[in-house]
């Protein structure tokens, strides 16, 4: 059973960095009732790999990748809004992507998709809410390359949303983001497997580039700190073969993992490996390092463009990925584009990831928010 | 031209973790002369990846790796001190390691090489002292990898250094090194060209995996603050063809380096892969990994072995690979052995690689303590 539906995008959809797609879509689900004014609706975007499933439904009963903030009376109360959560245009959970096929010659995209800006993945997802003839939202949200996206959004989307909520996002990615993604494609890209994109399917494509790329993304999703509290050194933990990949279980004895943070990192690693296609993943992260706001111009009027009324933007002081500051940035750039802005730096441990970890604290920040 | 000598190790030389080494060497290289006493020698050893080249001399004048802190009149002034770099053993640049031959086969080492240990390291560097007539060291210091080592030599060399200088090491890896590590080396044993070992040579070895690795040491010896000073981001930096690999030119357009930080790693990787074995890094690699003072019980016997009377322990603010409460954590385990111990907290913004680097503040502790 799937929660997922599907909207069509204006055909043609003209990439913001040149190309365009045709009979492209956007993959979405929904909670909650949209009211008669289409009023209450809330747009969310994701990170760089979830999809549109933030939350379970009876459609699809599995947790979401946000469960406990969608919800009847929970901070994303769909008691009283109409939630709608995106795949992102480029990704590959039902949206339009390299990994789709290409109508114009009946196989993949693959490399031939055109250049991914945020900008594209900001457009295509209002479209998503045009298509339920929502032409305003209440709120505009994203966390990671989402909180990024609703940036986007404020500069290009003319009177799209009354409020804006941007979670660990950025306004321009800083050159240690750039840097870090660069060595994660690098990964992907120097993998034979890939062959230049053209690999049959993710079994047979670049498995070890993905894993390396995963998991140099999982050490910088959260904070030293918390791995410390969470990893306690201790001695050599012995790890049992099976929870190792086959790639490093052909590994010689000695170089295998020993500790258990390094069994984490597998963990983590099998399971995106298994669902993510790694053509997508080069194109989104890419997206990211080019995404820039100081392209619109002026501050105070590159986000004054969506016609925002207020906006919270939330930071974490133990990110180094989207380190505080860039979120700081975002707040200044809204409050001169006239945009009444709330910051709220929250001192998790968790890093980059806390938005998905440490629910207490982006609830109180984010009902606090929607209530006001 | 070289300024390199050899040191034999006892024969067999045996490894903390088990194993032994027949007619294995050390490398070394001096500034200074020896006194009469032979009271006068700074034994220095290096992070993971430099030579015994620290400093130029007239059998060899390339500047050395740390040529602005060593020489007459300098920090570590040779006028008054006989200085001694030793190249780590596991290393490739002339101390035995798993790239040297074994004289049990007439084939290099490899994957046959035992297990490497920091403590290793230390035996093997004042064993190199010993070749000298030097019993006891005015003074045994070292960065990153070697400020490990340093930790381990007053664990376990009796009576082998008055005086102890670490800098940005650590008394214990962090489960947030030991997962970075754990990426990099996987990088190196997931190309395929590294043959579980057995390639050729670096040329037709795994460039790739190694080139991965290295950029992601690059991006953790840096902070991101000094990365946003230094690479303002900017818009897209047109980078030339000539200053990329041959990996990243084969890679299609749009996910080649476009921002000038790509290019630095280019850069950094390019130098590093020409020149270091690849199972000498996979071995030093594991081996910071396994290092725990912890396993030698209580801190205030543990470092009382070496009879030190007083230390110096530099921590730089903004490194996140080696991170400043590793080295608090080194100062109070010698406070605790009844060493008198300075600690210096540098707010340097240059992370990890700050010894390099922000030379200004690292000669000023140095001096002063070495002077004391």
């Amino acid at each position: 059973m799937t929660a997922v539906r599907y909207a069509p995008l204006p055909d043609p959809f003209r990439m913001t960095r040149g190309g365009e797609l045709r009979h492209a879509q956007v993959a979405y689900e929904c909670w909650g009732t949209l009211n008669r004014e289409r009023s209450n609706a809330i747009l969310l975007f994701t990170g760089l790999s979830p999809s549109a499933h933030a939350a379970s439904s009876p459609e699809n009963p599995d947790d979401g990748w946000w469960e406990k903030m969608i919800g009847p009376g929970r901070a994303i109360d769909t008691d009283r809004f109409f939630v709608m959560c995106v795949n992102s245009l480029g990704s590959c959970f039902g949206s339009t992507g390299p990994a789709s096929v290409n109508p114009a010659t009946g196989k993949p995209y693959r490399l031939d998709f055109p250049e991914l800006a945020v900008e594209d993945i900001a457009r295509a997802g209002f479209e998503a809410a045009r298509s339920l003839g929502v032409e305003k939202l209440d709120t505009v949200m994203g966390c990671s390359l989402g909180g990024m996206v609703v940036v986007a959004f404020a500069a290009i989307i003319p009177d799209g949303a009354r409020r804006l909520v941007s979670i660990s996002g950025s306004a321009a990615s800083s050159p240690f983001a750039i840097a870090l993604r660069s060595v994660q494609r690098e990964a992907v890209m120097s993998d034979p497997a890939w062959s230049r994109g053209n690999y049959a399917d993710n079994e047979r494509g670049p498995q070890a580039g993905m894993r390396i790329a995963r998991k140099l993304g999982t050490i910088t999703y959260r904070s030293a700190d918390e791995w410390r509290d969470r990893f306690a050194r201790g001695g050599l933990t012995p790890v049992g073969k099976q929870s190792v990949s086959r790639a490093l279980q052909r590994v010689p004895e000695g170089f295998g993992p020993r500790f258990a943070v390094e069994t984490y990192l597998e963990s983590q690693a099998e399971k995106f490996v298994r669902v993510f296609d790694p053509n997508c993943y080069l194109y989104l992260s890419r997206a990211m390092d080019c995404f820039d706001i100081a392209e619109y111009g002026d501050p105070g009027r590159a986000l004054a463009r969506a016609g925002l009324s207020s906006a919270l933007v939330i930071g974490v002081e133990s990110d180094f990925l989207f380190a505080i500051e860039e979120q700081a940035g975002i707040a200044e750039r809204l409050s001169a584009a006239g945009v009444a802005t709330t910051f709220a730096r929250l001192p998790s441990i968790e890093g980059h990831d806390a938005f998905l970890v440490d629910i207490a604290r982006f609830d109180a920040a984010i009902r606090g928010f929607l209530a006001g």
